[in-house]
């Protein structure tokens, strides 16, 4: 989950910034929109800070497992129903904000098109197949990873995102470079909002119905990327303008960290079963 | 005190931003003056924050709790300059950029109302009821903590600042609902920059003068709660627009926090005689 | 390094903000350029802190010290592109925006007046010059240390920057009276961005090349300095706004770090060949 949302924050971001910026001197956007977005990306970004560090300041044992299970479901609880707030919003009460975005998507296949409902469905069909793929794709990677010298996490978090994202990927930096960069956010930033605040709070909700153990607590290196990755595009969004300095710096900020996972050496010993770590990196919106 | 401000910035403003957002589409208030107290609000975080890191990196000796004493009276007589200053601009300088939300205070019950002295005085005296009332607070506690199966972390940083501020909560929503937002604000981070900037420096400026060690060395979980609160109010009312989607994210990070002090099991092994442990979340303002 | 960015982003800035503050109510700057140089310091701030946080999850080894080499060579020659690009986008795509700026510093000595390449030869040999200063620096502070009873951390970190700064203070805080903001923030933010994002890549990828090991990563409690840094001054000069509030907002948030620096008692049992242990505060830009 967390290297899609990165891959789309930041490399998507990015590619659309420069490609956009390369054409046009420099290129705006609806700030409200963007500042709607960069709140609710801060609290989904704080939302997975507050369990890794309940989990550091805590004692590892049974109990503390149970706490941090309680916890989890209760913040996936909040994050839905602020996910369900937010689509009301956009699609509801604040819809004319975000007109301009959904006028251009009209033309390219969006889930906007659909009612709320009708997009609800498809939503939930959509994420039991992505938890229905990943078990078939985590079973596969064992076996590149033993003949490739890569590390799980890398291939989870940095390899797999970008070949699942690259259809968005492709879509968001042509409508950039159209200088439609109010699509190209919604695309990149909205379906990272997507996964952030319903795939994964769902996938927990899903798993305490199936009575399958599942929490937010994701590695602590996992959190700080998601962490430091949300503050750089909040700061670079929230001023409804663009350049391809500000792609740069995205692109900058992706690599730098694909790298650190490209060193971070997978450490089967402080592995627990979590979305972190059983799905960690699959892609698709 | 942390308990009363994570009420404060989550819980009043969140409400009132509801509050307001139900009966008004979209409501705008002085960004200057949100700036500035966003600014204030950072500092006060991140003051909190060094000491917290200090004490991560040294080893647990008598010499380090030295430092950190020595490093929260400076610190401490730092804020409270601050705090004067921040006084100073507000009531002298700039007042005429408070005007509004002055004027608008006039017909509540407001500090801003005596002059600057008057104002310090009555803030001393109250500070010394406020550590009065703490000393029989905490008692009483300890009777409730035994016979419930609740934690006093929970009791001190979300139970009693729910109670504590109930005049405030319910006087800043009254004022949000009839769209005086500066005024709203003012209450709800106003109140939390007193405590913040103020109430807690001079706990430990009067701990030293009693010779009682008082620190500014919070938990780490209290310290990355307050400093993500800080940091989601702060892209909140930077662009100094709101509507009930915002206060919306206040209330759901409110819940997420409280969730995770509800799990979070008192430690006392782990407990220094700090304000964090002694008066952690005593209300008023 | 981060003695001197921290000396430049908090004192210098502080200071020009309080210089001008008191003659004018209120400053305003550029905001696009303020902007860019946030998202720059932004990016440059959790470039440190990615290697910081891989370090504080891996086991302390060899492999790891190794890992975090690749990391930290891979990251410099990032930066030392972003830096690039920054010029390229300074001089050439974007120049009108930083004409103001340019317009007030044909007064001054300034390296913009420089051609990009002659600039480029100019930062280079200074860098080396830094480079060799710092080691008869290095030596000379160990006697100090022996006689005063102040640790080596406070001296690299506190004292040695406000000296080597001391031209570039005066000078900022000069032109800010005058009510020149572009160039004061230009003066304090740009060389602290040069630090960041050039001389210390640099001087890794120096040391890749005369094969001494040099990494980014930096003690725990100085990039939590920096991070919180750079958190409180992108935030005070995004408005593209000052007042003499906020430059006591940086001087106090200073005095504080420069305390806790003065507490940190030297450890050199934690004490690794890195950039922030060898050279940690060598000021100069």
């Amino acid at each position: 989950m967390l290297g899609s949302i990165l891959s789309n924050i930041l490399l998507v971001l990015g590619c659309c910034f420069i490609a956009g910026g390369i054409k046009y001197r420099e290129q705006s956007f609806n700030s409200t929109v963007a500042s709607t977005m960069s709140s609710l990306m801060t609290v989904a970004s704080a939302s997975l800070i507050i369990p890794a560090t309940l989990y550091a300041v805590m004692s590892s044992d049974d109990e503390s497992d149970a706490n941090i299970m309680v916890l989890s479901r209760g913040t996936s609880i909040i994050l839905l129903l602020i996910y369900i707030s937010y689509l009301f919003f956009q699609l509801k009460t604040h819809a004319d904000l975000f007109d301009d975005a959904e006028a251009q998507e009209n033309e390219d296949e969006s889930a906007q098109l659909l009612g709320p409902w009708a997009a609800g469905v498809v939503l939930v069909v959509v994420t039991l197949l992505v938890a229905i793929c990943a078990e078939y794709l985590v079973d596969s990677i064992d076996a590149i990873v033993t003949k490739a010298h890569i590390s799980k996490t890398f291939i989870g978090l940095i390899l797999i995102p970008i070949v699942g994202n690259a259809a968005e990927h492709v879509t968001a930096v042509i409508v950039a470079y159209k200088n439609k960069m109010d699509l190209a956010i919604g695309v990149a930033i909205g379906s990272s909002l997507q996964i952030a605040l319903f795939v994964t709070p769902f996938l927990v909700v899903l798993g305490w119905i199936i009575d399958r153990p599942m929490t937010l607590h994701f590695e602590t290196f996992e959190t700080v990327a998601f962490f430091l990755s949300s503050l750089v595009v909040v700061l670079l969004i929230q001023d409804g303008k663009s350049n391809y300095l500000e792609g740069l710096l995205c692109l900058g900020m992706y690599i730098i960290i694909a790298l650190a996972f490209y060193v971070l050496p997978d450490d089967p010993g402080t592995h627990k079963p979590s979305l972190g770590g059983l799905f960690s990196g699959f892609g698709g919106s």
